[in-house]
């Protein structure tokens, strides 16, 4: 069973585990958790600093706060590793600290590990006053991106060329909490690209029961991937398959595009239209699959 | 660097990051957050179920919410493993659920990540009256702890006994969450004895800047480490070294011994007193080194 089926069998039994993050409410408020496990093998190439991967894997969970539209309150990491170097501790906890601050969260710490590979398992917790969920697009809707796609392919071929410094700070990317929030009054639906465009588009349409139609040319490519990579396919390939790069992917009618676009600084496009279920998801009258890149570093 | 001195560390970085959870302020309502990992090589020997495994790893963060004297409200987890066999997810899932029904908290989900072995990284989020923290304790305070300690001693010896059965159920304790909420009105320093009883007395006496001294027979013991260790020794030296035991050590004024024995049907045993810190932390006159047993379960 691949993770996806049992992620599939799990919100079966628990309902809130389906979507980005969980919602639970407390007296007045509603609060929204999430967690999420990071290790080397997958997650963490050669070269990526322990400030890198605080920063990178805070901001993962941070970001599945944005997913639900969501305010960052607090995150908390375990930090396991073979070994345990002051250095290391100090510049991992640096780059959770300024992910937060990014984000308006608070860093309140964790637990260590001893593990065979460096793993790190975080979990972010905000609030949320209007929640976006996967399901809700309607037909019609236009569905759109926050900033651009690719960054997290730019920053591996960065990595795998070298250019190390640089491959760092495509991995730190700024988890869009601030505009999820502001989205989400506008959105039908919405969830982060942590998946890829292609599996998060997927994901939308099951779980609003509608079909989703795209177009290559409006998909916002991250400036990097065209350095790197010449051939256009490949690199329409990685914009649509890498993931990681942790935008938005989000539905609303058309009519709340321009108030939308209002809310937030971050550039919003519109890269389709929700159209019928039977239409399936296309990318410009093409089939598009429901496929992820599996980004195994090593 | 060894586990304990990086968590020094972090502790001066982290305020927060220096007792068993994390108290943030929100709005109106104080939130006690906290997050673990478990690993098969260390903490799940041969033999342990999957619903065993849900059940304790949950539990232990639920753990340090009743550490802190909060309520439970939430808990989230990762679960790491080399594949995903359907039983095996839907046992853990059910070992989670179950134990946050044991503490009046709500399971909702988390994540899957392939990992190289069994690796379990738990977060629970409670609500807090009157937080408990590992300082206050003062000078002529009763020691007290929860239940008996032994537990987790008398499991691995189920375990390595091949008494599979009844070595799950000893490792699936019920987390303090009721009995800590309704302590923490009364203590003036509380923790929870994850990491044995002789280092949580040495950091609730460090914390709290006192020294304090314990009766070995005043210590209640599990009565099934009887059974597995016939070596009186032995017996105390598992008793308060071998830890993940997850009751509550704590301290209060002895006026308030009643009143706290009142609130809780689980039994409160006077088990030393808060002295000067120049004593340092004795047991029956002797010094008790700040030692806990490394459990590689492999």
């Amino acid at each position: 069973m691949d993770e996806r089926d049992a992620l599939g069998q799990i919100a079966k039994t628990l309902p809130q585990a389906g979507d980005d993050a969980a919602v639970i409410s407390l007296d007045s408020v509603s609060l929204v958790i999430t967690t999420d496990m990071l290790h080397e093998t997958t997650d963490f190439p050669d070269g990526t600093t322990r400030y890198t991967a605080g920063w990178r894997a805070v901001g993962a969970s941070l970001s599945d706060i944005a997913a639900m539209g969501g305010q960052a309150t607090a995150a908390v990491a375990v930090y396991g590793a073979p070994a345990f170097d002051p250095d290391e501790i100090d510049s991992f906890i640096a780059g959770a600290i300024d992910v937060c601050d990014a984000a308006n969260a608070q860093y309140v710490g964790g637990d260590l590990d001893t593990t065979s590979e460096l793993t790190i398992a975080t979990t972010a917790l905000g609030t949320v006053t209007h929640p976006s969920y996967r399901h809700g697009a309607r037909i019609g809707d236009c569905i759109c991106v926050t900033g651009n796609l690719g960054r997290t392919a730019a920053g591996l071929k960065a990595f795998e060329t070298g250019d190390i410094a640089h491959a760092n700070e495509l991995f730190r990317f700024t988890p869009r909490v601030n505009t999820g929030a502001a989205l989400a009054k506008h959105t039908t639906a919405m969830m982060d690209s942590s998946d890829g465009l292609a599996r998060s588009v997927h994901q939308l349409a099951s779980a609003s029961e509608v079909g989703m139609s795209l177009h290559w040319d409006a998909i916002p490519t991250h400036p990097d991937v065209k350095e790197y990579v010449d051939d256009v396919s490949t690199r329409r390939e990685l914009t649509t398959t890498v993931g990681e790069d942790f935008e938005l992917v989000l539905t609303l009618p058309s009519s709340e595009l321009a108030n939308a676009r209002e809310t937030t600084s971050v550039p919003l496009h519109v890269i389709g239209e929700v159209t019928e279920s039977d239409n399936g998801i296309i990318i410009d009258d093409e089939s598009l699959p429901d496929e992820g890149y599996t980004h195994a570093t090593k």
